[in-house]
């Protein structure tokens, strides 16, 4: 790893920091405003739509799939995400008569993004848009608005916004499923702790300084391995795959070896007996394994939470530990190179 | 590159070789015998689904995102690839009447596809099997099975199953949507066409040599990049990544520098002028770039088919190029380290 010192090295990844380190509070301040949510969700719940269809873009896409896993189980309805190209490029126009379109996007200015949900309102959906800025053109474009309410992100890397969209997403479907969520009054002390655990976040970034890392998870926890190889993409230039372990055993596989390093997700509960073949397939690939989740023998340790509750927590040590890696390769995660915090795709 | 000779490494790839060598003839077979996958889609469109959901794990995971774009775009019906996890792992039983559910496998044998099927035939669903063996559980256990007729495939690297689902899936879709598919005609003769153009092919390859390797594409191509991606990550153990080109640049471009060779398919159309950006940005990283589709300044040029045909031929040079680069760094593609042909996941 490359040494650094001086101011540049103090300044960089200081945004990036800080906002990891908010989202305890975020968490506090989505909960104490719930009912605004919850209201929205109950509103869509006596809708009755009869399929959900989530768009979105980066990491926010990451959230949508989150989103697709809740609408499938807490709803439990068929859900799917759609493609931006199919209304954008290809201009297809379905009947959505009856379906829920819901658009998740940090900025609420992606152009793909408006397009889709334009035009899955004028194909008869109704449509909900997700973002961090009430005054955006996507928010307005929808029928219903929901701020995440995460605050001024500054880093171009997104961090608290994505666990904000998470865990609004929860509290929009269980109120839809009129579903209690008890869980979640320990969330922000339960991030607070989960944070907190420096050494073995220090240890898997030095282990994961390769060039190639694999992050994998199942279910509930896929979302998170997407977010997180996506945050070593965006902030250490590193080839980080994610697959969901029941992808990575369908070929993937084959180029594991001592040299790649591999980060497994490892909820309790159906998702995590699942994995258990995935971790011993890794592990006879000689490959240098970090597990992260709740359960016995894992390197990070979340408190024991429901395992559709735990993407907001799994989530935040990886975070931390590519802004850790960025700012000692050299790099500054606040301002990857060649990229803008709002991304004008079409 | 390592320099490998003798007889083992005669005998490496030949089946893989062979079996992309086969492709022209597997269309012309599943052409000719084209009534009986017709007759099926003009059933399944009397039905009149609302909506077509998918489910696939590895190679056939990249035909069903193929799939998802023609629903999308020539039925056009909302679509999306569901999660085998949500019906398998978490058990969840949503109300699928009047849903298309459509699994693709090579084998017919993944436990997660047969219990994803089951649930979505008792949740109420329509559901078709693609199989490559007619007497596979997966075929038995659906309403209707197509057999997607591509002979035996011994590689453990999928190839000739691969395009030859998607040309079904392309019939079938047509047929529903009472479209005719003249230009299908001519397939046979352009992937042989395709296939011939060895030049910049073995130059791919030498570029491709690196550890890390990104494809890209969009609309009906980006399923072209992932299996791309895929094939290079199986049998040549690179660190191969697939972006849709928007997704690139919202993140993962941040990575890219002079060392990450970057494939990019550029068909012609709407997907391929949603590319021209894409590829300008990717210019301004220093990454070398290979460029496959059809229009001009192309390293690899498919003959002029519609957009949605293409996906039939833009694989083919890249499944050799894997190939030839799995050899040439002394590895077996045929039986890539840790795969088996048919791989169990629950």
């Amino acid at each position: 790893m490359a040494e650094v010192s001086g101011p540049e090295s103090e300044r960089a990844g200081r945004r990036m920091q800080a906002e990891i380190a908010e989202q305890p509070a975020v968490f506090e301040r989505i909960l104490g405003s719930r009912r605004g949510l919850e209201d929205i969700g109950r509103d869509l719940g006596r809708r009755a739509p009869r399929m959900v269809l989530l768009a979105a873009r980066g990491t926010s896409d990451n959230a949508a799939l989150y989103g697709k896993y809740l609408a499938e189980t807490v709803l439990p309805l068929p859900a799917g995400l759609v493609s931006p190209s199919s209304f954008g490029i290809y201009r297809a126009r379905p009947d959505l008569t009856g379906a829920l379109f819901i658009a998740v996007s940090q900025s609420g200015r992606s152009p793909d993004l408006l397009t889709s949900l334009q035009a899955a309102r004028e194909c008869g959906a109704y449509t909900l848009a997700l973002t961090n800025d009430a005054s955006s053109e996507l928010a307005t474009a929808a029928h219903r608005h929901l701020d995440i309410d995460a605050g001024p992100e500054l880093s171009v890397a997104a961090t608290k916004t994505y666990t904000a969209e998470l865990l609004c997403l929860y509290l929009v479907f269980h109120a839809m499923a009129e579903q209690g969520t008890p869980a979640l009054a320990s969330l922000p002390e339960a991030a607070a702790a989960t944070l907190d655990q420096a050494e073995p976040i220090s240890r898997a970034a030095q282990q994961c300084a390769a060039q190639r890392v694999v992050v994998t998870g199942r279910g509930y926890s896929y979302p998170t391995a997407k977010e997180a190889a996506l945050k070593l993409m965006e902030t250490c230039y590193l080839s980080a795959h994610a697959f969901s372990g029941a992808d990575l055993l369908h070929g993937p596989l084959a180029m594991l070896d001592a040299s790649v390093p591999v980060v497994a997700i490892c909820p309790p509960g159906a998702a995590g007996q699942a994995m258990h073949p995935v971790v011993e397939a890794v592990r006879g690939t000689g490959a240098p394994l970090l597990t992260v989740g709740h359960g016995r023998d894992l390197d990070v340790v979340a408190p024991d939470l429901p395992e559709a509750v735990l993407p907001m927590l799994e989530i935040l040590p990886l975070q931390r530990m590519a802004c850790r890696l960025a700012v000692s390769l050299g790099g500054d995660p606040d301002r990857p190179r060649g990229l803008h915090k709002v991304t004008l795709t079409r």
